[in-house]
């Protein structure tokens, strides 16, 4: 694969020449202070082996990419009644707003969206105590990934919680329409842990090989809940500007506000990119561009028709 | 391919059993009157053949299909610049809603939305007349299926127009913003015949080859741009039940209020579907159905991982 | 009434000073050549005196005023089977919004918006041709002012038409839920030429006297319904600004996109302010600060307590 | 006022014949006990008389009536600088609508839907505690209604605590925008007390004289803001069935959701009704029936030109 090699190391060099580089989320001060120079990219492929390029290395704050997990687990746990409680359509809204849940009566769009995921992993807290929870996450990501070193960060859990008003209301929100079972500060306390898992790009692109169905792989979930987790990830894993990344990039993506991409060729390849600063719609600046100029070079889109 | 035949065969024996078969559209006089027991359902193949089962036979109008048609002719004449006029985000609203129109000064959320389509031949009728828009079409679809009997049903045209009201206000709020060149009546004319073109389940599944980007196809539109048409088909192309398609079927489809579904296997097939009753978001419901049931049978799904 | 004189005076004098005079409503060609700095004010009172100030002898565009008379046709003629056609509440949203209008079915919210006036002109049209209404109208302001020098201007109802697109976009979209019995044309053409009406502030002074149900006034409609008006002028007169009238004024009013204003003391006098600029909630930005003067030298407050 | 005291004693005779009587409030268990069948009508007037019928001796919950008195209260403490946290228009929806909070970023309409309320509570409590402004709020009502016994239901307000979610999203949401200074649970733990303050008809009629600017009244705050919080209730002291109210009463008033409506007729008396029952807006189904009658009856709607 030295040809794969030699667009990563083309996409690294050219990302370290890019002045504009997005804005860094500032509104949780942990995450503020990350320095937006940095740039990493990661390839994992069936055969076990993993390319990468730049800051791949680094490890960063995962955010919402944490939800593609929390998904699995959920749909392992409750299968199809999962979908009583969140819907799977794209909003057509910011990740944090709020206006559809009061004109859909408290239900969520997607699991996706804020309000999605924290109905989610409020879902597979019943009857768990938070710390059960993390640590059913801990060890999906790191059987998963291969690699017992991924952990959270809880200094930046602590840092969300502290500035997560938007969160509280839609959680207060969901639970007046008795949509949310357990108390906002348990569900959101549980749901700032989770996004505060840290981990770098070669370990994030190998947790998302059971996403590939490629053959070979641990299957930790079904084909057919791939298939599906993958298609929301194309509908709804760049908020609202999963349409853009769709036209651009063509394959399945989940972004997160510290700036990674996880993003999944089925059959091929799960891929990591990450860059601290974030574009206007809240996805990582470079990893968007980068995550484009990789599907134009390998040919890798799900709508390339190449086999 | 005995095996896909079989497949086919079953669906349409399937399907004729089903007692509920969704509501035929009433809005259009000359759409109401068609029978709901009908159903097609046709799948074309790189090596030219096509395999078919139940009425796939029986001309329909094609109704919304025609804006993956009219997307690429857009494409083709006027390039990325055909993105200031429409967005490429699904809207998370009804086809015909006007709501995010107001909100987003005018322009469309994306080419498949009813406002999004009457921009996309507004943007082609600049220096045509609507006959030489129309022809251009039927020319461009005609030598997709290479068939030259694909016609326009102007009863169905002058029926659309006479109950167009909710086009003709989206048709007026873009020109009250400016994103309107044509008058309203002469692009939503040219609109509503578009609409009116009718064509076989064979024929349509013909006419979609060319956004398999399988290969041994004519080529009538560049490899990236088939990618981006099918990428919005994927994110937009079934209205607010995009992600309920791409979760159960997942491939890029358009379906259209007549009961049909236009939907591409990247790299594999074209497929058409058609049954007149929809569903509760104006889909097809047995197409819909059938879709499902195709892509759990052929595996096909973009997200399936198989090569 | 020496002291109201002076009262206007001083008004009429500070209006001449100000250098920030609003925006003239551009979207109308006819409009937007007027010299805003025109001011004029105008009291009628039950003695059947009318004192004024500035140039309140200089005809203007009534517009939205219109609203006013057509309303009080509208229940002379339908009583509150109206009603049922268009709500009382006030918008929260601009005056030509179509927002609420999706989220309601297309029943406007209130008579006052763009849409709800649309709708009562053509209520009042069934059964009648557009003539018919127009004269009815000019008869009715006619015998309101006591003078019969009161017109259409009809380039001003042209040059509207030719622009309304937002207009027509509302219109075609009440048809399409039906709530719209003509044609747009033919109710847009009706409401173009109402809006057209041209009076001097101290004609529209005048004809303002039936809303005070002052003692010794000709009775053109019941107390009670004069009333309902002004509660309705007072909740919705001044679009999604209503709540500042009230709260800087205190009392019913109703403004024109030509500049003017009607306001109402109920028992006491009819006031009709005039200058060309708008704000940015499209109100005569000069009579609605000379309204304020006014309400507070005169202390005809509805909410002030003095009898 | 012998026949004043017969338009009571009809009123309340009419009123205890209604079988439709409204739903009692249910999301606050300890309203949901009470029962519907009472009906209370007290009328004070500038001679310190307070006629009334029906149940006017029954104390009640107050609720959103103490927004009428907080609102007071923070005029006196932060004059106009309190329109900076809230604004003044009608919301054109429910009470606890958030949808508008997120278009207006944080800066809620009115100060009458709960959002408002809230953020008044919230800057009045700036540098004081929480049972200061409530001993505050009582030392007010009580001196308004020159009356010591009016208290706070501490029972109802941990009742309110305990099901406030959708307040608690509020609050968290302005806090979000920066429009929330103290935390939400202190600001609402404010906020469900001032909401559970009980009165009875006849104090609530006397505590509400200081609205009606009458001579020979105590003057609390000045002419100037009694008129522009009368006009506050006018536009939007009923939500979104403010207009209904102005339409039908023509009076300025403020509901309750326990069932009571604060009612002024500038300059002649202040009227307080109640009956648990509400209709489908959330206000008082017999109070406002009530509320028409009396206002038919005297003649007293700010509209009739009397004087």
């Amino acid at each position: 694969m030295a040809e794969l090699q030699d667009i990563l190391d083309q996409i690294a060099a050219e990302m370290a020449t890019r002045a504009d580089r997005g804005k860094v989320a500032d509104y949780i001060p942990q995450l503020a202070r990350i320095d937006p120079k940095q740039f990493g990219i990661a390839v994992a492929l069936p055969d076990g082996s993993v390319l990468s390029a730049g800051d791949a290395g680094t490890p960063f704050s995962i955010q919402s990419i944490s939800k593609v997990f929390t998904l699995a687990i959920a749909l392992g746990r409750l299968g199809d009644q999962l979908w009583r409680r969140v819907g799977r359509e794209p909003s057509g809204n910011p990740f944090n707003s709020i206006v559809q849940l009061e004109q859909e009566h408290g239900r969520p769009r997607n699991p996706f969206i804020n309000a999605g995921a924290i109905a989610v992993t409020d879902a597979i807290l019943e009857g768990y105590e938070p710390k059960e929870i993390l640590g059913e996450l801990l060890r999906f990501i790191r059987l998963a990934a291969n690699d017992t070193d991924i952990h959270i960060n809880k200094a930046v859990a602590q840092s969300e919680a502290a500035t997560g008003d938007r969160n509280f209301a839609l959680a207060h929100f969901m639970r007046g329409f008795g949509n949310l079972r357990n108390s906002p500060e348990r569900a959101l306390g549980t749901y700032f842990h989770q996004c505060a898992v840290e981990m770098t790009c070669v370990q994030l692109a190998r947790a998302g090989m059971f996403l590939t169905n490629a053959p070979g792989q641990p299957r930790l979930i079904s084909v057919e809940r791939v298939r599906r987790i993958c298609a929301m990830m194309m509908m709804c894993g760049h908020y609202d500007a999963s349409g853009d990344f769709a036209f651009k990039v063509g394959l399945p993506g989940k972004s997160g506000v510290g700036g990674g991409i996880l993003m999944i060729a089925p059959g091929r390849a799960s891929i990591a990119l990450w860059s601290p600063g974030l574009n206007a719609r809240g996805n990582s600046q470079l990893g968007t561009d980068a995550a484009e100029i990789l599907a134009r070079g390998t040919g890798w889109s799900v709508f390339s028709g190449r086999h």
